[in-house]
């Protein structure tokens, strides 16, 4: 059991550790140079009943946005037919949504390299019709990748399949032994790039998302940033840096986050740092952005939330913070200043979302956008009106 | 490797999941009653170079209070031939301290039965010369219990060593299968007990010895009181109720620690529970106390401080909080009240302490004591000082 646990697991560990993504495939070109063309594995998200829901935004944020895998389709049978883009954003990004498994891979030429189960359940566990699911996917020789707390490479019937059918899993979540992990040493500290933690009043908020967007457009004007993340999700859409937060144990999250961070700065010497938020500072069960708050020592905060959550995700019986609240609790934990709220639109139209922007902005004073239904730039203002600075360096002169 | 290691570790299982106390060695009473008399099993503290320091807690705890083993002796070469409550606290114990592991097991009639290794470095990790101890005591047919990161019975060596010997490893910070673990529900909030956390400005500072003396006071004045434990050192005591919090990862965090306080809820109908902190909240690395404080929602919190400590314990770098600057954050994070600071004396002569009371009372406006240099009936009158009622319940009469 354990040899073939080894075994299954042997593409994670040369690369980056436990939560290190794929390696690409690769082909040397015929120059004589090493320049090497790769092509990401391809791959279809499972998302049974979740897919476009809070539960199922790790499937969400692959079709939006994935570099570490090619995303062929998702499998959710209640939008069997329609195009993943639509059903989510309005917009058609021609990755389409299949019924099953069967039906996804009879859609294309070649069986896909790689099944990723794309739901974030709170419990992170694997259901029995997920459990069928995957088997059958490895019957199809595909990969498996997995952000469940569940490890599916330490389980005895999914290990043994893998290993006779000679396919990875990778769990995202699993850890690398404790003994390679390390303590904080303060050196985060020393880190030039300008920190800016993306935090929210939830989870499943659209933290990540945000980020994404920020990183993009701040790249775009010439502002060399990097996006370190902190969940399963931007670990799976290829995140060059980033820890798991929630696979570490607490005594190493603030100094694995660190080690990150530092690593991120030394190796691509960004103008600026986004770290992604987790859960809430808030949240009575999920407050791991404290250990994000103490291991990043971020010098911004931007704040994301969602007006029209009538409670936390998950917790019928807790009632949502406000942003005031919210502010006022980060601000008070950490040496930090939140310089913006961004919205998530959920259950918004159009006019109440350009209220709650006008309304919100004038009762914190504090510039407000929403990163997917308003104008990057506006995202892009927030920052450069915190820190006009950037937008004078050199390497900036093409804004 | 797998099925050796499982061998080892059955001994754990059937109790109460990966860290639960061992068995106590039982013998039937003669009546036809099913009372058992039971005799803890006996041990040696392991903690060379290090009894009596910051990173000896867990010996240093042990030697004070122990309901799970039968502390024998304890191995430090730098105090060989001492009794070890001298070292520690100035009052025999008669627990001897020994040069190394043949000595202290030539001194006994017969083999101890566990080796416990007594000491809590930062980094958890096993020395090389630690290694040979601890294999020595297995190839003497000793169980191994340890609170470190590195779990031994995940160590091949080790682990073969154990299985051939016939011993067990009980590693104190391997968490249970995380499928197994629990969110937090908010049933905690429904608890009718009492709940104080006792938090610290820093790691190390005496947070477990203030609750446990407390929670003994509190019981003698019949006010029933339970104490749960949230680190490695409370477990391997013996405390009934707890979790290792560094063992869980962070989303399980809040809920496994409200389980615990349900379940001794339930179970014992305390007038109190006291919950053990970890690190501190103003830590930089160690900030689990953010979880205990969401986990266990306390109605109110007694701060421990070690005024004459340079720096945080393990960081040169990094300054102590004061209690004041502790006290607001705390009060800021979390819907409760700091109703007293209790003193860790370390470097402190008898008038720096009587002093400091005096001095921090008045500044902090609330009741400051020491659970060790000062009587007792003093750290109960801060708890009854914010909470008279308890004095005034019908079990309460003999006070």
């Amino acid at each position: 059991m354990e040899t073939k646990s080894e075994a299954v697991n042997t593409i994670r560990r040369p690369v980056r550790g436990a939560q290190a993504p794929p390696k690409a495939h690769s082909e040397r070109t015929r120059s004589t140079s090493f320049r090497q063309v790769t092509t990401p594995p391809s791959a279809v998200v499972y998302c049974e009943g979740n897919f476009a829901q809070i539960d199922g935004k790790t499937a969400n944020g692959l079709v939006r946005h994935s570099e570490a895998y090619r995303i062929l389709s998702v499998i959710d049978s209640t939008y069997s037919g329609k195009d993943s883009g639509s059903v989510l954003d309005d917009a058609i990004n021609h990755i389409p949504i299949f019924a099953d498994l069967d039906a996804t891979v009879a859609h294309q030429a070649v069986v896909p390299d790689t099944l990723i189960y794309g739901m974030a359940p709170s419990t992170g566990r694997l259901s029995a019709v997920d459990r069928g699911v995957v088997l059958q996917a490895i019957e199809f020789g595909m990969n498996i990748v997995s952000g469940l707390h569940e490890y599916l490479s330490d389980d005895h019937e999914i290990a043994t399949a893998a290993s006779e059918r000679n396919v990875t899993i990778r769990d995202i979540r699993k850890p690398k032994p404790s003994k390679d992990m390390r303590l904080l040493d303060g050196s985060v500290a020393g880190v030039k790039a300008l920190r800016i933690a993306v935090l929210g009043t939830d989870c499943a908020i659209g933290k990540r998302t945000t980020a994404t967007v920020l990183a993009r457009v701040l790249n775009a004007k010439g502002i060399k940033t990097v996006l370190v993340g902190t969940g399963q999700t931007g670990l799976m859409q290829g995140a060059k840096y980033g820890v798991a937060m929630d696979a570490v144990p607490p005594q190493f999250c603030c100094g694995e986050l660190e080690g990150a961070i530092v690593a991120a700065s030394e190796a691509e010497q960004p103008d600026v740092i986004l770290i992604e938020g987790q859960g809430a500072l808030s949240h009575p069960a999920f407050c791991t952005s404290a250990f994000i708050l103490r291991g990043s020592q971020p010098d911004a905060v931007i704040l994301q939330h969602a007006p029209k959550r009538a409670h936390r995700c998950d917790f019928p019986n807790l009632p949502m913070p406000t942003p005031s609240s919210e502010i006022a609790l980060i601000e008070a934990f950490a040496d930090t200043k939140v310089i913006g709220v961004t919205l998530n639109h959920e259950g918004m139209s159009e006019d109440e979302i350009t209220a709650t922007i006008a309304g919100q902005s004038l009762k914190l004073g504090l510039p407000v956008t929403d990163a997917l239904a308003r104008p990057v730039a506006h995202l892009l203002a927030m920052v450069v009106a915190a820190y006009p600075a950037l937008t004078q360096r050199p390497a900036t002169a093409a804004i």
